[in-house]
Protein backbone atom coordinates (compact mmCIF):
# COMPACT_ATOMS: atom_id res chain seq x y z
CA UNK A 1 0.00 0.00 0.00
CA UNK A 2 2.82 2.43 0.96
CA UNK A 3 4.31 1.27 -2.49
CA UNK A 4 0.98 2.01 -4.20
CA UNK A 5 0.85 5.63 -2.50
CA UNK A 6 4.46 6.39 -3.43
CA UNK A 7 4.15 5.32 -7.06
CA UNK A 8 0.98 7.66 -7.29
CA UNK A 9 3.07 10.68 -5.52
CA UNK A 10 5.66 9.82 -8.47
CA UNK A 11 2.88 9.82 -11.06
CA UNK A 12 1.04 13.22 -10.30
CA UNK A 13 4.44 15.13 -9.75
CA UNK A 14 5.54 13.87 -13.13
CA UNK A 15 2.49 15.43 -14.81
CA UNK A 16 2.50 18.39 -12.85
CA UNK A 17 4.07 19.96 -15.87
CA UNK A 18 3.22 21.13 -19.21
CA UNK A 19 6.54 19.59 -20.73
CA UNK A 20 6.24 16.69 -19.22
CA UNK A 21 2.49 15.79 -20.49
CA UNK A 22 3.50 17.13 -24.14
CA UNK A 23 6.21 14.39 -24.02
CA UNK A 24 4.10 11.63 -22.55
CA UNK A 25 1.40 12.94 -25.33
CA UNK A 26 3.57 12.41 -28.16
CA UNK A 27 5.18 9.11 -26.91
CA UNK A 28 1.60 8.23 -27.53
CA UNK A 29 2.01 7.94 -30.97
CA UNK A 30 5.05 6.02 -30.09
CA UNK A 31 8.79 6.17 -29.52
CA UNK A 32 10.89 8.66 -30.00
CA UNK A 33 14.75 9.81 -29.42
CA UNK A 34 15.31 12.59 -26.36
CA UNK A 35 16.42 14.57 -29.36
CA UNK A 36 13.28 14.68 -31.65
CA UNK A 37 10.72 14.75 -28.04
CA UNK A 38 13.19 18.07 -26.88
CA UNK A 39 12.89 19.79 -30.36
CA UNK A 40 9.38 21.78 -30.08
CA UNK A 41 10.81 23.14 -26.54
CA UNK A 42 12.59 26.69 -26.00
CA UNK A 43 14.38 25.12 -23.60
CA UNK A 44 18.09 23.84 -22.92
CA UNK A 45 18.96 19.86 -23.98
CA UNK A 46 19.91 19.54 -19.75
CA UNK A 47 16.71 21.34 -18.74
CA UNK A 48 14.92 18.69 -21.02
CA UNK A 49 17.10 15.89 -19.66
CA UNK A 50 15.50 16.51 -15.87
CA UNK A 51 12.18 16.14 -17.50
CA UNK A 52 13.10 12.89 -19.01
CA UNK A 53 14.82 12.25 -15.85
CA UNK A 54 11.46 13.22 -13.90
CA UNK A 55 9.26 11.09 -16.07
CA UNK A 56 11.28 7.86 -16.21
CA UNK A 57 11.89 7.62 -12.27
CA UNK A 58 8.20 8.01 -12.29
CA UNK A 59 7.60 4.63 -14.57
CA UNK A 60 5.85 6.63 -17.06
CA UNK A 61 8.03 6.18 -19.80
CA UNK A 62 11.58 3.58 -20.18
CA UNK A 63 14.58 5.15 -21.88
CA UNK A 64 17.34 2.92 -23.80
CA UNK A 65 20.63 3.90 -25.06
CA UNK A 66 22.00 2.90 -28.68
CA UNK A 67 25.49 4.44 -29.88
CA UNK A 68 24.64 7.86 -28.97
CA UNK A 69 20.37 8.16 -28.70
CA UNK A 70 18.67 7.65 -26.53
CA UNK A 71 14.91 6.34 -27.13
CA UNK A 72 12.05 6.92 -24.52
CA UNK A 73 8.98 4.48 -24.74
CA UNK A 74 5.48 5.28 -23.26
CA UNK A 75 4.67 2.45 -19.93
CA UNK A 76 0.98 2.81 -20.39
CA UNK A 77 0.32 0.55 -17.11
CA UNK A 78 1.79 3.58 -15.25
CA UNK A 79 -0.37 5.91 -16.26
CA UNK A 80 -3.15 3.33 -15.54
CA UNK A 81 -2.53 3.69 -12.10
CA UNK A 82 -4.69 7.13 -12.31
CA UNK A 83 -7.49 5.20 -14.14
CA UNK A 84 -7.38 3.14 -10.69
CA UNK A 85 -7.36 6.05 -8.62
CA UNK A 86 -9.91 7.70 -10.21
CA UNK A 87 -12.33 4.70 -10.66
CA UNK A 88 -12.10 4.23 -6.94
CA UNK A 89 -13.19 8.29 -6.37
CA UNK A 90 -16.27 7.39 -8.77
CA UNK A 91 -17.31 4.19 -6.57
CA UNK A 92 -17.01 5.95 -3.33
CA UNK A 93 -19.55 9.20 -4.97
CA UNK A 94 -21.74 6.47 -6.07
CA UNK A 95 -22.01 4.43 -2.59
CA UNK A 96 -22.70 8.23 -1.07
CA UNK A 97 -25.65 8.91 -4.54
CA UNK A 98 -26.88 5.67 -3.25
CA UNK A 99 -27.21 6.39 0.41
CA UNK A 100 -28.92 9.09 -0.49
CA UNK A 101 -31.36 8.21 -2.56
CA UNK A 102 -32.22 5.68 0.30
CA UNK A 103 -32.49 7.65 2.83
CA UNK A 104 -35.01 10.24 0.52
CA UNK A 105 -37.09 6.87 -0.64
CA UNK A 106 -37.25 5.94 3.12
CA UNK A 107 -38.22 9.58 4.01
CA UNK A 108 -40.83 9.01 1.38
CA UNK A 109 -42.04 5.95 3.05
CA UNK A 110 -42.31 7.47 6.38
CA UNK A 111 -46.22 9.05 6.46
CA UNK B 1 -5.41 26.93 -23.46
CA UNK B 2 -2.88 27.88 -20.67
CA UNK B 3 -5.34 28.20 -18.24
CA UNK B 4 -6.29 24.63 -18.98
CA UNK B 5 -2.37 23.57 -18.67
CA UNK B 6 -2.08 25.86 -15.73
CA UNK B 7 -5.20 24.17 -14.01
CA UNK B 8 -4.19 20.53 -14.60
CA UNK B 9 -0.37 21.70 -13.24
CA UNK B 10 -2.54 22.93 -9.97
CA UNK B 11 -4.74 19.20 -9.84
CA UNK B 12 -1.64 17.02 -10.82
CA UNK B 13 0.38 19.30 -7.64
CA UNK B 14 -2.72 18.98 -5.18
CA UNK B 15 -3.28 14.99 -5.60
CA UNK B 16 0.86 14.16 -5.29
CA UNK B 17 0.54 14.06 -1.60
CA UNK B 18 -1.06 10.84 0.51
CA UNK B 19 -2.91 13.19 2.75
CA UNK B 20 -4.61 15.30 -0.04
CA UNK B 21 -6.03 12.22 -1.80
CA UNK B 22 -7.25 10.94 1.14
CA UNK B 23 -8.84 14.54 2.05
CA UNK B 24 -10.54 13.65 -1.78
CA UNK B 25 -11.76 10.16 -0.50
CA UNK B 26 -13.28 11.54 2.33
CA UNK B 27 -14.88 13.95 0.49
CA UNK B 28 -16.41 11.46 -1.87
CA UNK B 29 -18.92 10.33 0.89
CA UNK B 30 -19.80 13.87 2.05
CA UNK B 31 -19.26 17.53 2.85
CA UNK B 32 -16.63 17.30 6.18
CA UNK B 33 -15.22 20.18 8.54
CA UNK B 34 -11.59 21.00 8.65
CA UNK B 35 -11.25 19.49 12.20
CA UNK B 36 -13.28 16.30 10.82
CA UNK B 37 -11.13 15.40 8.01
CA UNK B 38 -7.65 16.70 10.13
CA UNK B 39 -8.19 13.66 13.00
CA UNK B 40 -6.69 10.81 11.16
CA UNK B 41 -3.67 12.18 10.88
CA UNK B 42 -0.50 12.73 12.93
CA UNK B 43 -0.22 16.13 11.76
CA UNK B 44 -0.62 19.43 13.68
CA UNK B 45 -3.80 21.90 12.27
CA UNK B 46 -1.36 24.04 10.32
CA UNK B 47 0.37 21.79 8.27
CA UNK B 48 -3.44 20.36 7.93
CA UNK B 49 -4.73 23.99 6.59
CA UNK B 50 -1.69 24.18 3.98
CA UNK B 51 -2.93 21.08 2.75
CA UNK B 52 -6.43 21.87 2.66
CA UNK B 53 -5.27 25.48 1.34
CA UNK B 54 -3.84 23.82 -1.30
CA UNK B 55 -6.64 21.76 -2.53
CA UNK B 56 -9.19 25.23 -2.36
CA UNK B 57 -6.77 26.68 -5.08
CA UNK B 58 -6.43 24.18 -7.38
CA UNK B 59 -10.10 24.17 -7.06
CA UNK B 60 -10.52 20.43 -6.28
CA UNK B 61 -12.47 21.52 -2.83
CA UNK B 62 -14.33 24.17 -2.10
CA UNK B 63 -14.28 25.57 1.81
CA UNK B 64 -16.76 27.88 3.55
CA UNK B 65 -16.87 28.90 7.52
CA UNK B 66 -20.06 29.33 9.03
CA UNK B 67 -19.02 30.87 12.84
CA UNK B 68 -15.71 29.11 14.02
CA UNK B 69 -16.09 25.79 11.75
CA UNK B 70 -14.84 25.91 7.91
CA UNK B 71 -16.80 22.79 5.75
CA UNK B 72 -14.69 21.67 3.19
CA UNK B 73 -16.74 20.24 -0.06
CA UNK B 74 -15.37 18.14 -2.89
CA UNK B 75 -15.60 19.79 -6.10
CA UNK B 76 -16.01 16.66 -8.74
CA UNK B 77 -16.01 18.94 -11.95
CA UNK B 78 -12.37 19.70 -11.38
CA UNK B 79 -11.34 15.96 -10.92
CA UNK B 80 -12.75 15.51 -14.13
CA UNK B 81 -9.99 17.10 -15.60
CA UNK B 82 -8.17 14.51 -15.40
CA UNK B 83 -10.48 12.39 -16.99
CA UNK B 84 -10.74 14.53 -19.45
CA UNK B 85 -6.96 14.53 -20.15
CA UNK B 86 -6.50 10.57 -19.86
CA UNK B 87 -9.17 10.11 -22.63
CA UNK B 88 -7.03 12.66 -24.79
CA UNK B 89 -4.25 10.01 -24.21
CA UNK B 90 -6.48 7.41 -24.95
CA UNK B 91 -7.39 8.68 -28.12
CA UNK B 92 -3.90 9.16 -29.32
CA UNK B 93 -2.83 5.59 -28.07
CA UNK B 94 -6.17 4.65 -30.33
CA UNK B 95 -4.92 6.87 -33.09
CA UNK B 96 -1.43 5.02 -33.19
CA UNK B 97 -2.91 1.12 -33.29
CA UNK B 98 -5.15 1.81 -36.05
CA UNK B 99 -2.55 2.93 -37.84
CA UNK B 100 -0.29 0.26 -37.21
CA UNK B 101 -3.26 -2.22 -38.24
CA UNK B 102 -3.33 -0.36 -41.50
CA UNK B 103 0.62 -0.93 -42.02
CA UNK B 104 0.19 -4.45 -41.15
CA UNK B 105 -2.81 -4.73 -43.36
CA UNK B 106 -1.20 -2.78 -46.57
CA UNK B 107 2.00 -5.08 -45.76
CA UNK B 108 -0.29 -8.56 -45.87
CA UNK B 109 -1.39 -7.34 -49.04
CA UNK B 110 1.86 -6.28 -50.79
CA UNK B 111 3.17 -9.39 -52.89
Amino acid sequence: MAKYAEALDDVFVALADPTRREVIRRLGSGPASVGELARPFQITLPSFMKHVRTLESSGLIRTAKSGRVRTCTLNRERLELLDGWLDEQRRIWEARTDRLEELVTHQEETP
